[in-house]
Protein backbone atom coordinates (compact mmCIF):
# COMPACT_ATOMS: atom_id res chain seq x y z
CA UNK A 1 0.00 0.00 0.00
CA UNK A 2 1.50 2.99 -0.77
CA UNK A 3 1.76 6.25 1.02
CA UNK A 4 -0.70 9.35 -0.14
CA UNK A 5 1.02 12.69 -0.50
CA UNK A 6 0.05 15.78 1.48
CA UNK A 7 0.40 18.71 -0.92
CA UNK A 8 0.60 22.44 1.26
CA UNK A 9 -0.29 24.58 -1.94
CA UNK A 10 -1.29 27.87 -3.44
CA UNK A 11 1.94 29.80 -2.97
CA UNK A 12 1.15 30.13 -6.24
CA UNK A 13 -1.87 28.16 -8.11
CA UNK A 14 -0.01 27.52 -10.89
CA UNK A 15 3.40 25.68 -9.22
CA UNK A 16 0.90 23.76 -6.83
CA UNK A 17 -0.36 22.34 -10.61
CA UNK A 18 3.17 22.22 -11.89
CA UNK A 19 4.39 20.00 -8.53
CA UNK A 20 1.23 18.32 -9.19
CA UNK A 21 1.79 17.64 -13.08
CA UNK A 22 5.09 16.23 -12.44
CA UNK A 23 4.54 13.81 -9.82
CA UNK A 24 1.71 11.95 -12.24
CA UNK A 25 3.86 11.90 -15.20
CA UNK A 26 7.09 10.78 -13.33
CA UNK A 27 5.10 7.80 -11.57
CA UNK A 28 5.59 4.47 -13.33
CA UNK A 29 1.61 3.89 -13.30
CA UNK A 30 0.24 1.93 -15.92
CA UNK A 31 -3.64 2.95 -14.75
CA UNK A 32 -5.62 4.83 -12.39
CA UNK A 33 -4.94 2.95 -9.56
CA UNK A 34 -1.49 2.28 -9.78
CA UNK A 35 -0.99 6.34 -9.45
CA UNK A 36 -0.41 7.73 -6.03
CA UNK A 37 -3.18 9.19 -3.71
CA UNK A 38 -2.39 12.63 -3.75
CA UNK A 39 -4.48 15.30 -1.49
CA UNK A 40 -4.07 19.03 -2.50
CA UNK A 41 -4.63 21.94 -0.25
CA UNK A 42 -4.22 24.79 -2.95
CA UNK A 43 -4.86 27.53 -0.30
CA UNK A 44 -5.16 31.14 -2.07
CA UNK A 45 -5.62 32.40 2.03
CA UNK A 46 -1.97 32.06 2.75
CA UNK A 47 -0.38 35.38 2.55
CA UNK A 48 2.38 36.74 0.71
CA UNK A 49 5.28 35.32 2.05
CA UNK A 50 7.75 37.63 0.98
CA UNK A 51 6.01 40.30 1.95
CA UNK A 52 5.85 38.82 5.82
CA UNK A 53 9.61 38.22 5.81
CA UNK A 54 10.64 41.38 3.98
CA UNK A 55 8.35 44.16 5.11
CA UNK A 56 6.32 42.73 7.80
CA UNK A 57 3.15 42.05 6.28
CA UNK A 58 0.77 39.08 7.47
CA UNK A 59 1.90 36.09 9.22
CA UNK A 60 1.56 33.60 6.98
CA UNK A 61 2.03 30.46 9.65
CA UNK A 62 -1.63 30.23 10.68
CA UNK A 63 -2.87 29.59 7.21
CA UNK A 64 0.12 27.48 6.58
CA UNK A 65 -0.02 25.13 9.89
CA UNK A 66 -3.65 25.25 9.09
CA UNK A 67 -3.71 23.41 5.99
CA UNK A 68 -1.16 21.08 6.75
CA UNK A 69 -3.44 20.24 9.27
CA UNK A 70 -6.27 19.96 7.47
CA UNK A 71 -4.09 17.65 4.60
CA UNK A 72 -2.79 15.40 8.05
CA UNK A 73 -6.29 15.35 8.76
CA UNK A 74 -7.69 13.97 4.75
CA UNK A 75 -5.21 11.42 5.61
CA UNK A 76 -2.27 12.72 3.82
CA UNK A 77 1.06 9.79 5.26
CA UNK A 78 3.58 12.87 4.31
CA UNK A 79 4.06 16.62 2.92
CA UNK A 80 5.26 18.20 0.69
CA UNK A 81 5.04 22.28 -0.13
CA UNK A 82 5.97 23.75 -3.81
CA UNK A 83 7.48 27.14 -2.84
CA UNK A 84 10.64 27.98 -1.70
CA UNK A 85 10.40 31.03 0.64
CA UNK A 86 7.59 29.30 2.02
CA UNK A 87 10.52 26.58 3.58
CA UNK A 88 11.28 29.39 6.00
CA UNK A 89 8.49 28.48 8.31
CA UNK A 90 8.99 24.96 8.03
CA UNK A 91 10.06 24.32 11.61
CA UNK A 92 7.06 26.35 12.58
CA UNK A 93 4.94 23.83 10.67
CA UNK A 94 6.21 20.70 11.86
CA UNK A 95 5.92 21.50 15.20
CA UNK A 96 2.08 21.77 14.58
CA UNK A 97 1.73 17.99 12.70
CA UNK A 98 2.13 14.27 13.84
CA UNK A 99 3.73 13.45 9.97
CA UNK A 100 6.52 13.52 7.94
CA UNK A 101 7.25 17.04 5.94
CA UNK A 102 9.92 16.35 3.01
CA UNK A 103 12.21 19.44 3.02
CA UNK A 104 12.14 20.95 -0.61
CA UNK A 105 15.26 23.09 0.01
CA UNK A 106 17.16 20.27 2.15
CA UNK A 107 15.94 17.82 -0.41
CA UNK A 108 17.30 19.39 -2.94
CA UNK A 109 20.65 20.31 -1.06
CA UNK A 110 21.45 16.86 -0.25
CA UNK A 111 20.92 16.11 -4.21
CA UNK A 112 23.62 18.79 -5.06
CA UNK A 113 26.21 17.43 -2.83
CA UNK A 114 26.04 13.75 -4.01
CA UNK A 115 25.88 14.71 -7.75
CA UNK A 116 27.71 17.81 -7.53
CA UNK A 117 30.41 17.30 -4.84
CA UNK A 118 33.06 19.81 -4.11
CA UNK A 119 31.72 22.26 -7.18
CA UNK A 120 30.44 25.92 -5.92
CA UNK A 121 26.46 26.33 -6.21
CA UNK A 122 25.13 29.40 -7.77
CA UNK A 123 21.55 30.49 -6.54
CA UNK A 124 18.87 31.61 -8.61
CA UNK A 125 15.61 33.03 -6.95
CA UNK A 126 13.73 35.99 -5.46
CA UNK A 127 15.17 38.89 -3.13
CA UNK A 128 13.09 37.47 -0.05
CA UNK A 129 14.79 33.50 -0.91
CA UNK A 130 18.40 35.21 -1.22
CA UNK A 131 17.69 37.69 1.60
CA UNK A 132 16.15 35.33 3.97
CA UNK A 133 19.47 32.53 3.89
CA UNK A 134 17.46 29.04 3.73
CA UNK A 135 19.22 27.54 0.63
CA UNK A 136 22.89 29.21 2.40
CA UNK A 137 22.01 27.54 5.69
CA UNK A 138 21.14 23.81 3.46
CA UNK A 139 23.75 24.13 1.34
CA UNK A 140 26.26 25.36 4.09
CA UNK A 141 24.72 21.55 6.31
CA UNK A 142 26.38 19.74 3.38
CA UNK A 143 29.46 21.78 3.23
CA UNK A 144 28.85 23.19 0.46
CA UNK A 145 29.45 27.39 -0.51
CA UNK A 146 27.01 28.99 -2.31
CA UNK A 147 27.02 32.33 -4.20
CA UNK A 148 24.19 34.91 -5.51
CA UNK A 149 23.97 37.70 -7.98
CA UNK A 150 24.69 41.01 -6.85
CA UNK A 151 25.07 43.69 -9.70
CA UNK A 152 22.35 41.52 -11.49
CA UNK A 153 19.93 40.28 -9.00
CA UNK A 154 17.63 42.08 -10.34
CA UNK A 155 17.80 40.65 -13.85
CA UNK A 156 16.60 37.23 -12.35
CA UNK A 157 13.59 39.52 -10.29
CA UNK A 158 12.65 40.57 -13.58
CA UNK A 159 12.61 37.61 -15.53
CA UNK A 160 10.17 35.79 -12.19
CA UNK A 161 8.21 38.74 -12.81
CA UNK A 162 7.52 38.08 -16.06
CA UNK A 163 6.95 34.66 -16.02
CA UNK A 164 4.23 35.40 -13.53
CA UNK A 165 2.87 38.01 -15.43
CA UNK A 166 2.92 35.50 -18.57
CA UNK A 167 4.51 38.36 -21.02
CA UNK A 168 7.95 40.42 -22.16
CA UNK A 169 10.10 37.39 -21.22
CA UNK A 170 12.97 36.78 -22.50
CA UNK A 171 16.40 35.20 -21.42
CA UNK A 172 18.85 37.48 -22.10
CA UNK A 173 18.71 39.37 -18.71
CA UNK A 174 18.25 35.74 -16.92
CA UNK A 175 21.55 34.81 -18.87
CA UNK A 176 23.77 37.56 -17.18
CA UNK A 177 22.89 36.44 -13.71
CA UNK A 178 24.29 32.96 -14.89
CA UNK A 179 27.15 34.49 -15.91
CA UNK A 180 28.20 36.72 -13.39
CA UNK A 181 27.92 33.39 -11.03
CA UNK A 182 30.28 31.46 -13.31
CA UNK A 183 32.30 34.83 -13.17
CA UNK A 184 32.11 33.91 -9.19
CA UNK A 185 32.90 30.80 -9.63
CA UNK A 186 29.86 28.94 -9.70
CA UNK A 187 29.29 25.43 -11.85
CA UNK A 188 25.81 24.33 -10.70
CA UNK A 189 22.81 26.24 -10.74
CA UNK A 190 19.65 26.29 -8.46
CA UNK A 191 16.49 27.14 -9.87
CA UNK A 192 15.18 28.57 -6.52
CA UNK A 193 11.88 30.09 -7.36
CA UNK A 194 8.80 28.17 -9.01
CA UNK A 195 8.56 31.04 -11.78
CA UNK A 196 12.15 29.81 -12.66
CA UNK A 197 11.20 25.74 -12.84
CA UNK A 198 8.56 27.20 -15.42
CA UNK A 199 11.12 29.01 -17.44
CA UNK A 200 13.37 26.23 -17.86
CA UNK A 201 10.34 24.19 -19.22
CA UNK A 202 9.43 27.03 -21.43
CA UNK A 203 13.11 28.21 -23.14
CA UNK A 204 14.19 23.90 -22.73
CA UNK A 205 17.49 25.41 -20.95
CA UNK A 206 20.53 23.48 -20.88
CA UNK A 207 23.63 23.15 -18.55
CA UNK A 208 24.00 21.99 -14.36
CA UNK A 209 20.29 23.94 -13.42
CA UNK A 210 18.90 22.04 -10.53
CA UNK A 211 15.10 22.53 -10.84
CA UNK A 212 13.95 21.75 -6.69
CA UNK A 213 10.24 20.94 -7.74
CA UNK A 214 11.56 17.87 -9.99
CA UNK A 215 13.57 16.23 -6.63
CA UNK A 216 10.66 16.83 -4.53
CA UNK A 217 8.20 15.30 -7.65
CA UNK A 218 10.83 12.36 -7.32
CA UNK A 219 11.38 11.96 -4.23
CA UNK A 220 8.19 12.28 -3.55
CA UNK A 221 7.47 9.34 -5.69
CA UNK A 222 9.92 7.39 -3.86
CA UNK A 223 8.93 8.26 0.01
CA UNK A 224 5.33 6.98 -1.44
CA UNK A 225 6.69 3.95 -1.90
CA UNK A 226 6.12 3.86 -6.11
CA UNK A 227 9.03 3.88 -8.88
CA UNK A 228 10.06 6.99 -10.42
CA UNK A 229 10.16 7.08 -14.20
CA UNK A 230 13.56 9.16 -14.38
CA UNK A 231 15.98 9.14 -11.37
CA UNK A 232 17.38 12.40 -10.21
CA UNK B 1 -15.36 35.93 0.28
CA UNK B 2 -15.18 33.18 -2.93
CA UNK B 3 -16.62 29.74 -2.49
CA UNK B 4 -13.95 26.81 -1.63
CA UNK B 5 -13.84 24.12 -4.74
CA UNK B 6 -13.87 20.94 -3.86
CA UNK B 7 -12.33 18.38 -6.65
CA UNK B 8 -13.39 14.62 -6.55
CA UNK B 9 -10.35 13.40 -8.48
CA UNK B 10 -8.12 10.25 -9.71
CA UNK B 11 -10.30 9.26 -12.96
CA UNK B 12 -7.48 9.47 -13.96
CA UNK B 13 -4.88 11.65 -11.75
CA UNK B 14 -3.79 13.50 -15.73
CA UNK B 15 -7.33 14.69 -15.97
CA UNK B 16 -7.67 15.79 -12.13
CA UNK B 17 -4.49 18.23 -12.76
CA UNK B 18 -5.73 19.14 -16.23
CA UNK B 19 -9.28 20.56 -14.53
CA UNK B 20 -6.97 22.18 -11.92
CA UNK B 21 -4.47 23.90 -14.30
CA UNK B 22 -7.57 25.21 -16.14
CA UNK B 23 -9.36 26.38 -13.37
CA UNK B 24 -5.85 28.34 -12.61
CA UNK B 25 -5.63 30.13 -15.68
CA UNK B 26 -9.06 30.95 -16.15
CA UNK B 27 -9.89 32.54 -13.18
CA UNK B 28 -9.11 36.38 -13.44
CA UNK B 29 -6.82 36.79 -10.22
CA UNK B 30 -3.68 39.02 -10.53
CA UNK B 31 -2.03 37.57 -7.07
CA UNK B 32 -2.45 34.10 -5.44
CA UNK B 33 -5.04 35.87 -3.17
CA UNK B 34 -7.09 36.42 -5.62
CA UNK B 35 -6.92 32.66 -7.10
CA UNK B 36 -9.78 30.43 -5.44
CA UNK B 37 -9.51 28.20 -2.79
CA UNK B 38 -9.61 24.21 -3.95
CA UNK B 39 -9.11 21.21 -2.52
CA UNK B 40 -8.63 18.01 -3.99
CA UNK B 41 -8.45 14.53 -3.53
CA UNK B 42 -6.44 12.31 -6.82
CA UNK B 43 -8.36 9.82 -5.08
CA UNK B 44 -6.66 6.76 -6.95
CA UNK B 45 -8.20 3.88 -4.60
CA UNK B 46 -11.59 4.11 -6.94
CA UNK B 47 -11.91 1.10 -8.92
CA UNK B 48 -12.18 1.31 -13.03
CA UNK B 49 -15.95 2.37 -13.06
CA UNK B 50 -16.27 1.25 -17.07
CA UNK B 51 -15.09 -2.52 -15.81
CA UNK B 52 -18.00 -1.95 -13.18
CA UNK B 53 -20.95 -0.62 -15.43
CA UNK B 54 -19.76 -3.37 -18.25
CA UNK B 55 -18.20 -5.76 -17.29
CA UNK B 56 -19.43 -6.31 -13.28
CA UNK B 57 -16.25 -4.90 -11.77
CA UNK B 58 -15.47 -3.59 -7.69
CA UNK B 59 -18.09 -1.40 -7.27
CA UNK B 60 -16.76 2.60 -7.06
CA UNK B 61 -19.50 4.21 -4.66
CA UNK B 62 -17.65 3.32 -1.91
CA UNK B 63 -14.90 4.92 -2.55
CA UNK B 64 -16.70 7.95 -4.63
CA UNK B 65 -18.72 8.81 -1.52
CA UNK B 66 -15.50 8.53 0.83
CA UNK B 67 -14.27 10.85 -1.15
CA UNK B 68 -17.26 13.14 -1.57
CA UNK B 69 -17.37 13.28 2.56
CA UNK B 70 -14.05 13.49 2.99
CA UNK B 71 -13.83 17.31 0.62
CA UNK B 72 -17.37 18.39 2.24
CA UNK B 73 -15.05 17.40 5.46
CA UNK B 74 -12.19 19.70 4.83
CA UNK B 75 -14.31 22.70 4.22
CA UNK B 76 -15.45 22.17 -0.01
CA UNK B 77 -18.49 24.44 -0.32
CA UNK B 78 -19.02 22.82 -3.42
CA UNK B 79 -18.07 19.61 -5.49
CA UNK B 80 -17.20 19.03 -9.45
CA UNK B 81 -15.87 15.82 -10.53
CA UNK B 82 -13.84 15.42 -13.70
CA UNK B 83 -14.67 12.45 -14.90
CA UNK B 84 -17.90 11.40 -17.51
CA UNK B 85 -17.92 7.72 -16.74
CA UNK B 86 -18.77 8.12 -12.95
CA UNK B 87 -21.33 10.69 -13.48
CA UNK B 88 -23.40 7.40 -13.78
CA UNK B 89 -23.13 7.29 -9.74
CA UNK B 90 -23.76 11.43 -9.32
CA UNK B 91 -27.25 10.40 -7.74
CA UNK B 92 -25.42 7.76 -5.13
CA UNK B 93 -22.59 10.68 -4.37
CA UNK B 94 -24.91 13.59 -3.55
CA UNK B 95 -27.31 11.59 -1.52
CA UNK B 96 -24.50 11.19 1.04
CA UNK B 97 -23.46 14.77 1.04
CA UNK B 98 -24.62 18.12 2.13
CA UNK B 99 -23.09 20.77 -0.27
CA UNK B 100 -24.05 20.70 -3.88
CA UNK B 101 -22.35 19.17 -6.70
CA UNK B 102 -21.77 20.63 -10.02
CA UNK B 103 -23.47 17.91 -12.47
CA UNK B 104 -20.66 18.22 -15.69
CA UNK B 105 -22.22 16.45 -17.50
CA UNK B 106 -26.10 18.39 -17.34
CA UNK B 107 -23.81 21.43 -17.81
CA UNK B 108 -22.14 20.60 -21.20
CA UNK B 109 -25.61 19.59 -22.40
CA UNK B 110 -27.13 22.90 -21.41
CA UNK B 111 -24.39 24.50 -22.46
CA UNK B 112 -24.55 22.67 -26.29
CA UNK B 113 -28.22 23.31 -26.37
CA UNK B 114 -27.59 27.07 -25.99
CA UNK B 115 -24.42 27.30 -28.50
CA UNK B 116 -25.24 24.43 -30.69
CA UNK B 117 -29.31 24.53 -30.93
CA UNK B 118 -30.63 22.38 -33.72
CA UNK B 119 -27.61 20.50 -34.52
CA UNK B 120 -27.09 16.76 -34.13
CA UNK B 121 -24.72 15.99 -31.20
CA UNK B 122 -21.82 13.16 -31.75
CA UNK B 123 -20.60 11.38 -28.41
CA UNK B 124 -16.69 10.30 -28.17
CA UNK B 125 -16.10 8.59 -25.01
CA UNK B 126 -15.51 5.06 -23.28
CA UNK B 127 -17.90 1.95 -23.99
CA UNK B 128 -19.07 2.17 -20.03
CA UNK B 129 -20.14 6.30 -21.35
CA UNK B 130 -21.48 5.47 -24.17
CA UNK B 131 -24.00 2.16 -22.90
CA UNK B 132 -25.07 3.64 -19.69
CA UNK B 133 -26.49 6.52 -21.52
CA UNK B 134 -25.71 9.29 -19.26
CA UNK B 135 -25.00 11.67 -22.34
CA UNK B 136 -28.42 10.30 -23.88
CA UNK B 137 -30.49 11.71 -20.90
CA UNK B 138 -28.76 14.96 -20.33
CA UNK B 139 -28.60 15.62 -24.11
CA UNK B 140 -32.09 14.43 -24.75
CA UNK B 141 -33.49 16.35 -21.24
CA UNK B 142 -32.56 19.61 -23.49
CA UNK B 143 -34.28 18.28 -26.62
CA UNK B 144 -31.26 17.37 -28.99
CA UNK B 145 -30.00 14.48 -30.24
CA UNK B 146 -26.70 12.22 -29.71
CA UNK B 147 -25.18 9.45 -31.72
CA UNK B 148 -21.98 7.20 -31.29
CA UNK B 149 -19.64 5.69 -33.02
CA UNK B 150 -21.10 1.74 -33.66
CA UNK B 151 -17.97 0.34 -35.99
CA UNK B 152 -14.95 2.02 -34.63
CA UNK B 153 -15.73 2.49 -30.58
CA UNK B 154 -12.83 -0.02 -30.46
CA UNK B 155 -10.55 3.16 -31.48
CA UNK B 156 -11.93 5.67 -29.00
CA UNK B 157 -11.31 3.67 -26.59
CA UNK B 158 -7.94 2.77 -27.45
CA UNK B 159 -7.04 6.06 -28.26
CA UNK B 160 -8.28 6.73 -23.70
CA UNK B 161 -6.35 3.92 -22.87
CA UNK B 162 -3.31 4.85 -24.60
CA UNK B 163 -3.02 8.20 -23.13
CA UNK B 164 -3.80 7.22 -19.62
CA UNK B 165 -0.96 5.34 -20.18
CA UNK B 166 1.32 8.03 -22.03
CA UNK B 167 2.18 5.51 -24.49
CA UNK B 168 1.73 5.20 -28.56
CA UNK B 169 -0.93 7.90 -28.76
CA UNK B 170 -1.86 8.47 -32.31
CA UNK B 171 -4.73 10.49 -33.54
CA UNK B 172 -5.51 7.70 -36.83
CA UNK B 173 -7.79 5.79 -35.34
CA UNK B 174 -9.66 8.56 -32.91
CA UNK B 175 -10.14 10.32 -36.76
CA UNK B 176 -11.61 7.39 -38.02
CA UNK B 177 -15.01 7.50 -35.58
CA UNK B 178 -15.21 11.16 -36.01
CA UNK B 179 -15.54 10.31 -39.79
CA UNK B 180 -18.14 7.69 -38.62
CA UNK B 181 -19.66 10.63 -36.29
CA UNK B 182 -19.89 12.86 -39.29
CA UNK B 183 -20.95 10.16 -41.72
CA UNK B 184 -24.03 9.70 -38.84
CA UNK B 185 -25.14 13.21 -39.21
CA UNK B 186 -22.79 14.80 -36.04
CA UNK B 187 -21.58 18.21 -36.50
CA UNK B 188 -20.30 18.76 -32.87
CA UNK B 189 -18.33 16.48 -30.43
CA UNK B 190 -18.32 16.23 -27.51
CA UNK B 191 -15.30 14.61 -25.75
CA UNK B 192 -16.89 13.06 -23.15
CA UNK B 193 -14.39 11.55 -21.24
CA UNK B 194 -11.45 13.57 -19.14
CA UNK B 195 -8.26 11.76 -21.55
CA UNK B 196 -10.36 13.27 -24.88
CA UNK B 197 -9.67 16.75 -23.06
CA UNK B 198 -6.09 16.04 -22.21
CA UNK B 199 -5.38 14.69 -25.80
CA UNK B 200 -7.60 17.51 -27.26
CA UNK B 201 -4.44 20.32 -25.87
CA UNK B 202 -1.39 17.66 -26.51
CA UNK B 203 -2.77 17.62 -30.55
CA UNK B 204 -3.99 21.21 -30.70
CA UNK B 205 -7.22 19.01 -32.30
CA UNK B 206 -9.80 21.71 -34.11
CA UNK B 207 -13.41 21.80 -35.02
CA UNK B 208 -16.27 21.34 -32.82
CA UNK B 209 -15.41 19.85 -30.21
CA UNK B 210 -16.85 20.60 -26.79
CA UNK B 211 -14.48 19.79 -23.82
CA UNK B 212 -17.09 19.25 -20.85
CA UNK B 213 -13.72 19.83 -18.44
CA UNK B 214 -13.24 23.30 -20.32
CA UNK B 215 -17.16 23.76 -19.57
CA UNK B 216 -17.21 22.43 -15.82
CA UNK B 217 -14.17 24.79 -15.58
CA UNK B 218 -15.67 28.06 -16.00
CA UNK B 219 -19.20 26.77 -14.08
CA UNK B 220 -16.79 26.41 -11.43
CA UNK B 221 -15.06 29.75 -11.33
CA UNK B 222 -18.45 31.55 -11.93
CA UNK B 223 -19.99 29.28 -9.20
CA UNK B 224 -17.00 29.74 -6.72
CA UNK B 225 -18.05 33.92 -7.07
CA UNK B 226 -15.15 34.40 -9.15
CA UNK B 227 -14.71 35.79 -12.97
CA UNK B 228 -13.43 34.16 -15.70
CA UNK B 229 -11.06 35.44 -18.05
CA UNK B 230 -13.12 33.79 -21.22
CA UNK B 231 -16.94 33.05 -21.80
CA UNK B 232 -18.09 29.37 -22.70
Amino acid sequence: MCKKIGILGGMGPLATADLFRKIILLTDAKSDQEHIHILIDNNTSIPDRTAHLIAKGTDPRKQLIASARRLENMGADFLIMPCNTAHNFYEDIIKEINIPFLNMIDETAKFISQKYAGKKIGLLATEGTCQTGVYDQAIHKYGMELVKPTKTQKNVTNFIYDIKAGKNISLDGFNKSVEELKDQGAEVFILGCTELSVGYEMFKMEGNYVDPLKVIAIRSIHFAGKKALKSL
